[in-house]
């Protein structure tokens, strides 16, 4: 089945500024004739300066980055202006009222006839302290994953650091590392006096872990500042081999917040246990109609927007490498859900996550009392099509055929007395997914310079199964985007003792570097 | 259908010590001549010395309590025997290796036939400090319910104390009240020159909030020391509708707690989510087969060893004032569990309550990932004849019946790759219900010196909702047992801001002198 405005991005490359055959020749453009020459030149410059790169992302790592800590995200981003101007960028922050600023630069290339923006975040995922190693926002090199491995002290200038070795810290991955590497890969060339290919900006966002609810103002405030022919996304792990991968799009995302209600206070679950209704049991019951234990969305009309993949998304599904058996032994898992279907077929499709339940005590807390409230909390990831407002409607449908009062607060007495099973449904601001075409030209043309940079080819991948908010660039800007990421799938992103395999960094280095000297060469412009 | 074995302490009464009509009479046994007298002369003297008790009670309730707490427990049973010294009880305490101590007392009454010991327990719930106003070791008086009211100093000597006033802080209900009011009906009784009816022992428990662990071996120690005709219980909470009531029955409890395993790492919902299996979403499902919305327990036999009240309790049940709908106005209820059953009819029978649960992080903390586990915390209330090692057997087969293997540690690596649906179960020291026949003669003399001392009829109350570790005394001393309550049924026991209304002080005080002067003399011996 062919979905209707899911190919956005290659509908309109295909009539607006995509060139075929008869663009300019390469030469023309002034990248080195050799890639193989590029490669080896970027890999012996970044050999040669791991202390100062390694200890530029610490720097980084060290200041606090959750977006709703003000203060500390603005010392971010006045530290990456500093970062910017350092490599003799034209920066500076991008301001939309109320939020965290986007630090923007840029750098022309004479003679560059493509303009590419490269896209990071530099807040982070909250934390949870008490499940961390060690301090979130204390950078820690070790020679190794936890819990194998020691303490390295940070290497001193001209020293070295080897691949496998990991930083600790929130954000060393997602996305502090794809900055860092960014910029060493434009330190790279700069001393390899190889030019640009593409005119670069750079787009480093400050609340993407809050779901980006102001970038959709910001990108329409500045779209003329941002025009570009294509975002390149360094967001996300690589692939679960290690192997580098380039994607192509990302799943929608929607937050939601369940709170259900017991009695007014908490009561003694002997005196009025299995009269008075008990919320958590409540709410067992509701999120049991939602999702099967196979995973499977249980919500009628969910699945009524999800198409299946093209041929083209099809061939690249089946030429990936196999991972799930790998994973599994990892993870620790006997079994995964939908009767062990593979990964990549999963992330084509939705999915409902319950990323916490809260009620009551449990253990050695828990106190012999009915709670008075129950509360869950929900991420969906959508696929192209699945619009989060349609989302939203179905969810509360089947949330009311359940027999449930939706409520937006928490509920008065009279309320509480005039209905039985009272909801408050509370949701963040969601997005949808996207992908873009795997046949478009600029496709083709990032893979092809991902693999001259390293020596061997990416794995394409059709979608991620995580979330950025891609929808609104491609509403916004109407521009095609390619995500390359570069930092270790086991990184615990989002999660306690997130962490950076170096190795990853080096490699990202040698990705950016090749893209920035060859895309506008591979990908070459129409003349003026 | 009749019980096997419920009646244990009836049938042991019917051959045992229990004496008709032929019994000595009243004279003999020095109680006052009119129970109205004495009842206003142990008004006239709590009336006079508010302020020493109400201060008393307060400096009891400043040491913290939760049976885990090693050195405060001990410091409560220290200022307890200084408490009973002080009225020339024979005092001390009862050690069991590695529990806390039980504060145990003596006072002989010349001439007395029959011996009573009264129970009470000095531990209190653990808190979650959060939730409470103030602090739960910090006593404060009000002059009425939070959230109204204000607060009041403590009286000073020869001050006086409100009826309504609400003394806040854990334990100021359960149980510490109960222990200030015998101590004070004591002194009123000396102060009247009113001699016991009955020779006295005190029994302070110190792990009762814990279950009770140690208590039975405590008893087969000391069951010589605590030989007695009977023991009333001043534990739980007066009727909801103030009227003091007679409890001639527990509820057992079970606390189970269950953890539901995920993959051995915290994993991004995007790149894993519907794949990686969801260990709260696993919970939910295991959860939803236990109990259904309205409160009744799928589990396949549970309600094998139920069965319905005998003639006597029916009658009585039929006898209490109603108080179901004034419940649901003041607890902010449209409706209760199943299909709005009376409150008293729900709690002769048994009852799954989910006390807890927690996964991962809701609200601003939620993480778009998906928790490692899921955990569960539950107590069961079981009704007289159900054997907790029974129902125990009959959970466990039951979550093995919906495909889970049972642990009893968190699984090794091993264990997760080879096993789907891992659940850890760990069950706590549960105890069965108890009921004591209606019909016997301490039973009606019981209530009947209530009557006396109150000047009206308490409410009688075939079960408690609550718990007791009643079956170990039953068992181990073979003695009947009364509960008679005094605090305030809407005091938060159990949960944050605990408090006692001063008046239920105040008729507790009235109650305990009164079954002292009198019980000997209504519930006579036979001569030996």
């Amino acid at each position: 089945m062919i979905a209707r405005g899911r190919w956005l991005f290659g509908a309109v490359l295909t009539g607006a500024c995509v060139v075929g055959p008869s663009a300019v020749p390469v030469a023309a453009q002034g990248a080195p004739a050799d890639p193989a020459a590029l490669r080896e030149g970027v890999r012996a410059w970044r050999a040669a300066h791991q202390a100062e790169i390694v200890r530029e992302l610490a720097g980084l790592v060290a200041i606090p980055n959750v977006a709703t800590d003000s203060a500390n995200i603005r010392r971010n981003a006045q530290a990456l202006l500093a970062m910017l101007a350092r490599r003799g960028v034209t920066a500076r922050l991008l301001e939309n009222p109320g939020a965290p600023p986007v630090v923007y630069g840029e750098l022309a290339s004479p003679g560059a006839r493509r303009t590419i923006v490269i896209y990071a975040h530099y807040d982070g995922q909250p934390v949870d302290r008490s499940t961390w190693t060690g301090a979130p926002w204390t950078p820690v090199l070790r020679d190794g994953p936890r819990p194998l491995g020691r303490d390295l002290p940070l290497p001193a200038a001209g020293g070295t650091v080897g691949a496998e070795a990991r930083l600790y810290g929130r954000s060393a991955s997602d996305d502090k590392a794809p900055i860092v590497a960014v910029l060493a890969a434009l330190d790279a060339l700069r001393a390899l006096h190889v030019p640009l290919s593409v005119n670069l900006k750079l787009f480093f966002e400050g609340e993407e872990e809050q779901g980006s609810p102001h970038v959709r103002a910001l990108l329409e405030r500045y779209a003329d500042t941002l025009r570009a022919d294509a975002w390149i996304f360094a967001d996300g792990p690589a692939h679960q081999t290690g192997r580098p991968q380039v994607v192509f799009g990302v799943r929608g995302v929607q937050g939601l917040e369940l709170t259900v209600y017991g009695a007014a206070r908490t009561l003694h679950s002997g005196h009025y246990g299995n009269w008075a209704p008990n919320p958590a049991a409540r709410l067992v019951e509701l999120l049991g109609t939602m999702r099967d234990g196979e995973g499977f969305i249980l919500i009628e009309g969910f699945y009524g927007d999800v198409f299946a993949p093209t041929p083209a998304e099809a061939a690249a599904i089946a030429a990936m490498p196999p991972v799930d058996s790998a994973l599994r032994t990892e993870l620790g898992l006997a079994r995964t859900e939908a009767s062990g279907a593979p990964l990549m077929g999963r992330i084509m499709l939705p999915a409902l996550n319950i990323r916490g339940l809260e009620s009551g005590r449990v253990g050695s807390a828990a106190a012999n009392a009915i709670p008075t409230e129950a509360r869950a909390s929900i991420d969906f990831r959508l696929v192209p099509d699945q619009v989060p407002a349609r989302l939203r409607a179905l969810v509360e449908d089947h949330i009311r055929r359940q027999g449930w009062l939706i409520v937006r607060e928490d509920p008065d007495a009279a309320t509480r007395r005039a209905h039985d099973r009272i909801v408050k449904v509370v949701w963040d601001e969601g997005y949808p997914g996207v992908r873009t075409a795997l046949d478009l030209p600029l496709s083709r043309a990032v893979v092809r310079t991902v693999e001259q940079a390293l020596g061997e080819p990416p794995v394409v991948v059709p979608s991620s199964g995580g979330s950025l908010p891609m929808y609104h660039f491609g509403e916004v800007l109407r521009v095609p985007l390619v995500i390359v990421p570069i930092v270790n799938y086991d990184n615990n992103q989002h999660a306690s003792n997130e962490n950076l395999r170096i190795g990853n960094l080096w490699s990202g280095i040698d990705i950016f570097a090749g893209l920035l000297a060859r895309l506008g060469t591979e990908w070459p412009a129409a003349v003026p």
